[in-house]
């Protein structure tokens, strides 16, 4: 998956800068034109969500500063909280080595999860046990 | 992308358990058999990276609680850190409300990322800015 644009920015350090147009091109979205997107919160560092951008999206979350996803159910833009009111302001958005992942560093209004829970990763497994337990309840 | 048995799980109290076999036979993983996976440090908190794991690679991790990846690269099974010893030993996985999606907490030996840094996520932007600036200098 090495890509020879990330390859070559590898030994850049600390500060150094590149065109955000030039960067965003070489981003490597799926068949469906699509990257996953990791979503965290700044405050808490909690791993709030895991969804999915498509150019258009990745562009209008950087220049309206509200994280806005590919919905793959309803296959049109998603502006996280637009209905709930549980809105995404992003604080920055960070990608991976080799450019074909994203992380969205938030401030979370309300919770992320559909069902009240704070954070979508509410399933928790350990290591050689045969069970998975819920970690949070729904809320009243 | 509403699955029905995390929909029926909604209401589950915090502490309520579910059978581990019936809950993995339940999980998204897409048309190549792969599921994304987030790992996280359970120290320090930060997002080290994002990878793929396929039902083997994922039963494997739970069953050994060392983290292995499905490498699309090399088509195989990859188990982190085998070839450099920064090996990721498996805390805790987790799973989001519709089974679409894992998160590792970790705690990583050495490096996370293939360039020496701690994790992969170097690259940093910022809403309305028309610049991407590396995070972290690659260490000698």
């Amino acid at each position: 998956m090495h890509n020879q644009y990330f390859l070559a920015l590898e030994n850049a350090a600390a500060g150094h800068r590149v065109s955000l147009d030039e960067l965003l091109e070489q981003l490597a979205f799926n068949q469906d034109g699509l990257i996953p997107v990791i979503t965290q919160c700044a405050d808490t560092c909690q791993v709030l969500m895991q969804a999915w951008m498509n150019a258009e999206s990745l562009r209008k979350t950087l220049a309206t500063g509200h994280v806005t996803y590919w919905s793959r159910s309803r296959n049109q833009l998603w502006e996280k909280g637009l209905t709930s009111g549980h809105t995404q302001e992003l604080l920055e958005l960070r990608t991976d080595c080799d450019g074909d992942s994203l992380l969205c560093l938030v401030r979370q209004n309300g919770p992320a999860c559909h069902t009240g829970r704070s954070g979508c990763f509410y399933f928790s497994m350990k290591p050689q046990s045969d069970q998975a337990a819920v970690l949070e309840s729904r809320p009243d």
